[in-house]
């Protein structure tokens, strides 16, 4: 089994630097990485400036396609370092990967499709393997199981706040006219949601004395369900804490790295681990 | 007693499709009913956009019809398969259905009754049978008991708002003029809590110093006194979920389902339920 | 003791009436009151919307006589039927009274005193004389109190808010310049506040980069430190509600009633009382 | 030892005056730099309202020169009067202290050196030794250490809020055109954030329906976001206060002073003490 299980040495030194941040070069890799990540971000950014991208339009092309080809070396080198590849390709981090590379060359076949780089904005949440991994990661895992137990809740809220934008939304189009901005039921809804969020752009405001009166009515129910998520995700959070400080007399933490299954690709291995504790194949030391 | 509250068979079949989500037929009724629903709305939607309803008008029209039609039927079947129909009629939901229906009819006679339109928005609320019903309906429920336990602080706190609102509006109207839009003293109270809310759509905004550091001192308070609601709502929710806890120790839960009774229309019966919990009669197997 | 208590009879049934609440006289008196001050707010604002001023001018201002005759003699029944008329003249409510009626006879004298006006919007507190009165200023009591608990910790974040606000408009001010609006570090500090807040009028908006830069700045940092008054004002009514629980088991309620002593003025005496608990005269029956 | 610490009588009367507060002088001396400070501010802010200072230019002109003076003046004064002058100035206040003074001396070096008055605001926080200095500390402490327990969760939610700017930031540049005002995508990314906050500015707002139905996203996003950032300071602020009920049964608080160390600094001394908890040298009287 170990057999079938062992990559050539150069891959296994090769998937050591690109999957994990526990070696020094492994460390300055994900630091160059997130330093060209910002950078193809930036570059982007700069595009969209019309003045910057009239004077510079040559330079900043050819910097794009020099990201685009090192995303694309490392999308494949990461595709070749990996037994089983799969895995990878259909990951969260792996479809991003990907989709952060293909803009450049799918430009030649449809237009527009530069609206997939706003997905490069993704590959900035691999900041988090080079700082503090563990805790941060254990943090967001804090906050995501705090999120997942209110759900329910939540979906309710959001219900009701779409039902209720619906019927004053409607409501609005025919109390107030064309001449304050509302001009469609969908636009009459799109400022109920304006201003029930306390958002309020004023691009669309309401001029009738009804129309006011509604609109007072909107942002006070708005100020006040405000309290509604915030008191459910607090509630969920004490509630966690309490859990997690009753915890702590039972279960025991041990420290777990950031190295990564050649295999499987499961991360955070106990630091004394030879084996994943997902797949059982055997881990680099 | 038996024999009285039998319906015919036909009855009994169409009561079970129409009220219930258990049997497939129900719920196939249930989801049929909820597309049809949001394609209404969506209707009104369309025909509110000019450009769609000048070049669609005839199309909008009929489609408009159709629903109609099919609202009224299903209001008529609903009323027919059901022994107390006036239970049904004067219901919360009779009463969105009927009004739901009859815009159509009444516009041949009133102009401008299309208002009641949004209220179709309601009928939404429907998607909690489809959906699983009880654990969704549970956890309204839980909101709108902590709601309802926070009523008097919030009551409270709405009529010092709203007298706020009133004494800093006044104070604003004869501060700032007719320049910066506050023109009289209801619209300058309108101002003061499209302010106080945060929500600032800047149709009306103070120009002169006095009236900028009076308005500084409004968005603070508004800024600060978001902080009561929410409190509010937090500690309620807080409470109830202790509460919640220690009552798990002492009651037990068993699974209602979306069966109603054919005589007074109660749902939430017992799975094993034979005889509706409510007035004795016999339910449908 | 008793005869330098006693007020003449017909003094004492006026006291009844306007001071108190339980008695049918009594509680018609504080209704009719409640409806006319209504009527006066609304009045008030009537006159400012310009186009209605015009057309009833003449009416409007014989009413607003009417408001102010009847002000002004009630006024003086409340300062003839009380032993010690010093004790009501200088509490909140007498000055909120006086105001609420010298504006009228003031506007002969000097131009601009109709800004008092806004004052009347005050005496709107007696509502919770008329409603279940001692419920409800029991929860406002527990509002009350709780911001009282954090009043160090809100003057720390009023002053904070401050000092930040008047760091960030003077920053603002050099930064942007008149074009965008911020012609004066007063200005800048006014839309300082106006971001922090997120009102967000939109009246004063940075156009160069580094101001929007700042702004951004300034709107996360809004948009996060409204969690600190919330969090005190939650985690103080948190506490509240546990003492008050807490409470439960050592001491009893009993039930007051709206009766005022005729001598102090003092609210909120048993049923049984026969002696006012603050100064030991004698109370009506 | 004592030989090395003592400051000549002089010094250690200015030491008593400038740095402590119990005294009737150094009382008397920290509320006139108190109110010298809020006067320099309003100097900083009458002179950038173009209108007064066209009128008052040259009085203005002097009035700062004479508040620069001062500065200085108490400037060097503090450094002369304390044994370990580095301490002072490379501290938070000593750096302060210095950026107040020197932007009048700079202005004739460098033009735009004015910015740098901004930071005189920072003198403001001299108002706590005023006021009850340690009670007010110890809340801000609180709110401090609350912040500080939350600050990893923090970190992640604003790393989230930035991602989620970028990322729907470039999307609205590609959906909305420039008409709208999305000329850039750092605009765009801008306007998201204005959005998220709930801030609304209006200057730049979606014009297409698709565009209005991401605001719509965006908006809900920040309405219910913002139950994180309340959520964890407000269970963190629950934390803190049971920990410091437990606490009060363990340790004693003993009462603190505003007396500073002639030699280090250190503010915090008890009442009897005669040497310095944290240098051991002798303390004034």
């Amino acid at each position: 089994m170990k057999e079938r299980n062992k990559l050539s040495p150069w891959k296994n030194k090769l998937h050591e630097i690109i999957y994990e941040a526990d070696t020094p070069m492994g460390k300055l890799f994900d630091i160059v990485l997130f330093i060209i990540i910002i950078f193809s971000i930036l570059l982007i950014m700069l595009e969209s400036v019309k003045k910057i991208d009239a004077d510079y339009h040559e330079i900043l092309f050819n910097l794009e396609w020099a990201v685009t080809i090192f995303f694309t070396v490392e999308y494949i080198a990461r595709i070749v370092c990996i037994k089983q590849p799969k895995r990878y390709i259909f990951s969260f981090y792996g479809i991003i990967d990907f989709l952060s590379t293909i803009p450049l060359y799918l430009s030649y076949i449809f237009a527009g499709s530069q609206v997939l780089l706003a997905v490069r904005a993704f590959r900035l949440l691999r900041v988090f393997r080079i700082l503090k991994l563990v805790q941060f990661l254990g943090e967001s895992h804090h906050l995501k199981s705090a999120l997942k137990a209110s759900r329910a809740k939540i979906t309710v809220f959001l219900f009701a706040v779409m039902i209720v934008s619906v019927i004053l939304g409607t409501l609005m189009y025919y109390v107030e006219g064309d001449e304050a901005g509302f001009t469609s039921i969908p636009t009459s809804i799109y400022w109920t949601i304006v201003t029930l969020t306390t958002v309020g752009y004023g691009d669309i405001a309401p001029i009738t004395p009804q129309g006011q009166f509604i609109a007072t009515l909107i942002m006070l129910l708005g100020y006040g369900i405000i309290a509604v998520p915030t008191g459910i995700v607090t509630s969920e959070l004490g509630k966690q804490s309490n859990d997690k400080s009753n915890k702590k007399n039972i279960g025991t933490y041990v420290h777990v790295n950031t190295q990564a299954c050649p295999n499987c690709s499961k991360e955070g291995h106990r630091d004394d681990a030879s084996h994943c504790y997902n797949c059982g194949s055997q881990l680099n030391e």
